[in-house]
């Protein structure tokens, strides 16, 4: 399945249920702020070893990708909202971030060089 | 551009700058996090009239899609870390909300049926 | 009750169970930012208007006390174990942001003048 | 200075600037939540025991500092506008949790007792 046919099945989802009126950009970007927050609840408390070894646990693990679906489905409605081609989107901010972080000066630091 | 192929372009944007110790899961969720709370501030002050026509604005259009793409990109690289399927993890979850929120009794309420 | 109070309230309450190993100022600053997230989830599909009248809805009110409550009790501890004073590092902030936004220029607008 | 006293203040603040209007308790948690996620981001690269550090470099104790402020702020904000009596609320909440969280059974585990 496509980004676009995942993006066709959410958007049919909403509109069977009457939910377009709730879906405003904003409400999304809060919507998937609140998956993010929970997403983030189920790493919290690990060590860095823990988390590298959480998907072993077959509950946290279910648990892990609906929190990490949920955070996509908002990532796709919005950006369907909002009509942003999202592979293009990210495309570009890799070309951004290859210019802004030259692997020879950017190598093994976290320092400076500390967005994606 | 599929999602793997963005995904195999991530992958190589960290392996060349040797950042692959940074990307604990725990990290990368911290990181997901953190670029949905910068999205959320784009919209923080607007009405939801505003945050409708907030595309309409080149500058503001292109913060809006550059957050959105940070986003995707640390949705990309859990996923990858973790090994999750995300396509697959996103169909499994929409199912699951089909039969949570079914139509009859989900249409046009927020109340009771406040995710996804 | 003071900050204080209350640092020193939870701060017992930690130590009685064993938790300070859990309370390192990563773990702590995804704790409150994963309760921020779940505050905003209880506002995320209430109109502005509806946001102002939450508090009449005794159970929803409840909720929003305690989110709060979560949030406050992870900026007491960080701050606690930071070794941060709080209502100092409060006060120096707005006197940062009174220079910052001056009452002629900020007046009534949100759009340059963003944040708090 | 004082919960109340600081309250007060940002009160003042706002209400110079005629910034009521932008602090609906929706747009409040908004903002609460974005500057949680602006504090998160100053720890995401670092080692837990790098976290434990951080106030030893002066710029980024400093940022460290304004953000928790930040966070703060909107903490006091919001329940002002929402007319909750904050330590009434916390107090509350952590009694609440002393029950949830037996000593005899929380002791040194987060696996359960993952909550404050």
């Amino acid at each position: 399945m496509t980004l676009t046919d995942l993006q066709r099945r959410l958007r049919a989802f909403v509109n069977e249920r009457d939910w377009e009126r709730f879906h405003t950009p904003k409400n999304l970007a809060m919507a998937l702020a609140g998956e993010a927050g929970e997403l983030l609840e189920l790493f919290q408390w690990l060590t860095p070893e823990e988390s590298q070894q959480v998907m072993s646990d077959s509950a946290k693990a279910k648990e892990i990708r609906h929190e990490l679906a949920d955070v996509l489905a908002y990532v796709l409605r919005l950006s369907d909202v909002l009509e942003i081609d999202l592979p293009s989107a990210l495309a570009e901010k890799i070309s951004i971030n290859e210019g802004k972080y030259p692997t020879e000066l950017a190598k093994g630091r976290s320092d400076k060089y500390n967005r994606l």
